[in-house]
């Protein structure tokens, strides 16, 4: 083996620093790539905790912008949220709970759909009102799972909506050509979660 | 093949609703057994877009809840972010950015690290405050990546916080001791991202 000369802490220093250089000139590249501006859309999948979250941060974010939201929930049915007590004093943000709560509660199909269908009249409204900048469409994938609603639909009245609106959607298992449609797709994978160690669901937490 | 009988849409109505019940008496039972209520620490890692926005989006959900919390950045050094700028207005909220900014813009390792210490006395100053529900440490993971703080110092001070205290760390690549340690952690996962397909980083999305 060759033997290797002791690193000094400038030597060090300066590799340091050629090495964040050499990262700095590709990322600045890249970031002068990325010249497009429109309104996208993101997907929040999968079974970790963090999807619909995610999604109120990033409306947090643009209300602080100046930006106007409306927020759709397609199955959660509980108005006494955390989320929503926060987000209701804000008049920048119109918020409609219309799901009926989860399948396993309501156990009926027929009722599931109604609601699913009357939440996607709500949200295609806003996908015609350039006046909202961002649109969030909580658990709307649960409609494409259940049979509420025809995907074909939702991704022409996606595609139709003001070409700067930006659109959250949120949900596990967001069928693929969603995905395809997406600009920006998460994928949330539940390492572990808390619930499932004995730990109830809290407030502030979880609602 | 066996012919099978026509399905009316009773007998389908039938089924979905026995199937809920059964969903429904597994799920009761869970919540049945997580009854603990502690303080909980939750790891959002991963490479895909929502780590630090599902900690804002909880937050938003804890001050809703009439919580107290506070934020400490590690890296991010903009002062000038939507979620400052909306955040700011709550008097429940303490905002601390204390980073210098990613690595390969300072590219000066030694001052990365006295930050991050800095940032760190100023964490472990809210692990020692009753009066704080919920703390998010936003990027420390690259602490541990780069070696700017010891992860077993670190795991200490979070064991020894208050026992109702929530805390969210975020960033990529956590290391699997502080995974071991968490509640909840999910790994966000990139499945496309609209800044790689040429997309800019707009206000209200991104920062």
């Amino acid at each position: 083996m060759a033997a290797t000369a002791p690193i000094d802490a400038d030597t060090a220093g300066t590799r340091h620093q050629d090495r964040m250089q050499r990262k700095k000139t590709v990322i600045d590249q890249r970031i002068a790539e990325a010249a497009a501006r429109r309104g996208v859309l993101l997907v929040n999948t999968g079974t970790g905790k963090g999807k619909s979250s995610a999604a109120f941060g990033v409306m947090a974010r643009a209300l602080g912008n100046g930006m106007h939201a409306a927020v759709v929930q397609f199955v959660k049915n509980r108005t006494d949220t955390g989320e929503i007590a926060f987000f209701r004093n804000c008049p920048q943000v119109s918020w409609h709970v219309m799901g009926e709560g989860f399948t396993w509660e309501t156990q009926d199909r027929a009722r599931d759909a109604a609601a699913a269908q009357s939440a996607w009249a709500q949200a295609r409204a806003y996908l015609n009102d350039t006046r909202i900048d961002l649109l969030i469409l909580d658990e709307l994938t649960y409609a494409f799972k259940y049979g509420w609603l025809d995907l074909d639909t939702v991704l022409a009245d996606l595609a139709a909506r003001p070409p700067m609106q930006h659109v959250i959607i949120t949900g596990r298992a967001a069928p693929q050509a969603l995905i395809d449609a997406a600009d920006t797709v998460t994928d949330m994978a539940m390492v572990k979660h808390a619930f499932r160690n004995g730990i109830a669901a809290m407030p502030g937490m979880e609602f």
